[in-house]
């Protein structure tokens, strides 16, 4: 018997909650869940309606992308979630422990249009203190090197250059939630729990591949929040630091009291 | 045994609507039912799924703000409502009954837009007789003398200057429905059943829980026809107040003649 | 026993599909249906959630308005279908047998927008071969002399002056699918079976209840691909003549070849 | 008993998918399987709602276009499928297995817009290697002609000119994915499985019907990113074409590593 089983389940029953919550049409998406201690990584395998996954079905994959446990092919967005893990989860990154990569509609708009999602309000602020970074393009040479473990290092890339370094930055800066200095560098991925891949989609990750999935849903409701909202005012402000850092803070700071327990709750 | 279990059942009863009317992600609303008698209010408990709240979960509360019976901790929104009841409904407004507070996706690009919904149609004069108001942003002091107890005060404060205290002023003045003056200060709580809070979302309220809830519907409804409206025509005009005065009166006036009862009803 | 049973039930029944469609929230919409030999038509009582109808709740109504059977109030939308049915289905108009009235979004965002709805494509002129004719907002006047039968002498009147008396009219004539003259007056209203009242929402009609429905899951259709069309596109253009006509022939025409008939069939 | 009994199943259960995914309201829609052997397809039968479809109401038709079984009309776009399945299949497509045409909501838009849908990202690119092109209106003369065989000729026309040929061609070319030459005729049917037809609305295929209704889904969604893109950022840019050629080779390519085979899939 596998000594993954538990992993596999909590990835497993991520994967199942896509479709449930309308983030990916087919197969286009898929979640991992990791665990620190073991350093590998359960992973939907490609191609699999989410109905027909059963909890065996999830490869397990270490830190370096290569299959540890299951005969199918792991999802090809493998690479991507190593390189996540590995840059993030082992150099102190406590929540994350999940990850998800769908195609869900206004996420993908976002990223087609190769802006960062200004932070318009609350909904927003509860769960990410800046704007919603936006990568630039893969560059040529990184698409030749490879393709999907460079999506990975894109994403790390962009972290430690901070919303300078995100296209559209300077409505992401000024929407940033960090009162004063102006200079946002290196995001930390236990705050910023998002991103968008620029003419790609987004990725989110969270405590839990539960989390992480809650985080996409998230992500996918402000990216149609703020489509709207530019909609109906194309000259719509961020929304001020001194309310972002409130919002944020009442559900993450040290003092959270947003839920029934005083410790971190993304709900 | 509680002394509030009709009260208890009547907010959890509205809670349960907030999903199945797709008003709200996750946690992401709530709503509270008011005994005026005992001046006391029922508001589910903060950070729980509808689908697992029980009627005996809601927490009472009193016009202070202060817990009168339950374990759970309430909605952090609960200073809000408290606020609410207190100056509206203790000072004479009959149908403040229930609130609601959700972060509805085209109420919140509105609130996120700061701006006031306009009057666009008889959808929008058949429930209240102006543009729903957006408030401004709540200031860097009262967010930090108490932000759920300021962001009832700003809707207070905003209801006693009238249409002119709000964002985007001049349109909603325009479309008021108030025929000749101009001057609509300040705004009667059983006529306006809603506003937004700018950058944050909708609250709404009505003569019960149930009925908060439909407004906190109707609300979300016309603010996503008044978003295709300005799409469509980006100089859309505000309905002519003969008109609005006309279908506001047809459903609340002295002689409403909607329904089944000669009596005031939303429905 | 009712003399107007299978009536009743023919109302009845489509009422029941206005939910099912998703052309109402709540209680906002009603359907009619007409017997041209008794001169009455059945309409659904006011404010009625529609799950709770029953077939002998329908009210009978003669064409000045009046009820002949029933106890519940009619809609209040009644006088509105009494001058429809009057001055088109007495006046010949052999396809004016039901009558949808509802709060449908879109068809109610291009009212709100005074606007007629181009005639952009092939999905719009398989139904109508012209734009959909928006009228201007009801005047003073007219609503002080009786707002319900107002919305119908205004709906006639606009028929009687063709798209020239329409709001939007250069668009409008433009894609009216009449080659030619640019003369396009009286409308027919066994051609164009549906209409938007400005500021306020959509009627449509067919040769039965049902068929109106279907008429108005059709205009509903038609104003959210054309509010779409237009934000894809600023400038787009109407369909040519020869392609609407082409379209709506051979659904409508006398060689209609559409479906397993050779008769006028709308599916 | 029937010779074309599984080749009626295939589409039969390919025409009941329409509904399932949205694709069409009433029966706006239909699906058709292709024999290549027998030199015949089955297609659904004209008017007939989905859920009262029999597999043996289907009817099978030959490549001219004439009924070789079945008592039903066939659909009226019988002569356009016919059309593709000669000019494509027949000239060596090996993947015009099934053909799909409805009048989902947003292909639709663009359809109505005359534009051909930008290459903003990697979902398009996941499918098709190009920009969505969308033909011409169809002239008079062909209308007169013969409407429903003339809009297959034009499908066949368009591919036979490539992207200059196409309405909207200049920034279709810019995202057309094709490195270099910017010369792009003919379009292979084999790579580029859908297209719109300008005013009308969307034709899709695949190797099987199965395949061809997946790919009708696929433009839908890339129909609606791309219009919320645009909405986003009216200036967004194609994606780059060494990004466009990764993602169509990884899922479409002779080395593709999509999915549990290694073979070409679609999923």
């Amino acid at each position: 018997m596998s000594g993954y089983a538990s992993l596999k389940e909590e990835a497993w029953s991520a994967n199942r909650e896509i479709p449930v919550r309308g983030l990916a049409l087919y197969t286009w998406g898929n979640v991992s869940a990791f665990d620190p201690q073991k350093g590998v990584f359960a992973i939907k395998p490609s191609g699999v309606p989410y109905l027909d996954l059963k909890p065996e079905d999830m490869v397990i994959i270490d830190l370096e992308g290569k299959v540890v446990e299951g005969t199918l092919n792991p999802s090809s967005d493998t690479p991507t979630h190593a390189v996540l893990y590995r840059e993030f989860a082992v150099n102190g990154a406590a929540l994350v422990r999940g990850i998800i990569h769908t195609h869900s509609t206004y996420a993908v708009a976002w990223a087609q249009a190769c802006r960062s999602i200004p932070l318009f309000g609350t909904t927003h602020a509860d769960h990410i203190p800046i704007a919603v970074p936006c990568t630039p393009y893969l560059s040529r040479e990184a698409v030749e090197r490879g393709y999907e473990l460079e999506t990975g290092n894109l994403i790390v890339e962009t972290f430690r250059k901070g919303l300078a370094g995100t296209v559209d930055s300077h409505s992401s800066v000024e929407g940033s939630g960090i009162s004063g200095s102006g200079i946002v560098a290196p995001l930390d991925p236990d705050e910023v729990s998002m991103v968008l891949v620029g003419g790609h989609g987004p990725f989110a990750w969270g405590p839990s591949a539960a989390k992480a999935v809650y985080n996409g849903v998230v992500l996918e409701e402000i990216a149609r929040m703020a489509a709207l909202t530019l909609q109906i005012n194309p000259s719509a402000k961020p929304l001020p630091d001194y309310i972002v850092n409130k919002h944020y803070q009442r559900k993450h700071g040290p003092d959270a009291y947003y839920g029934q327990t005083s410790s971190v709750s993304s709900k």
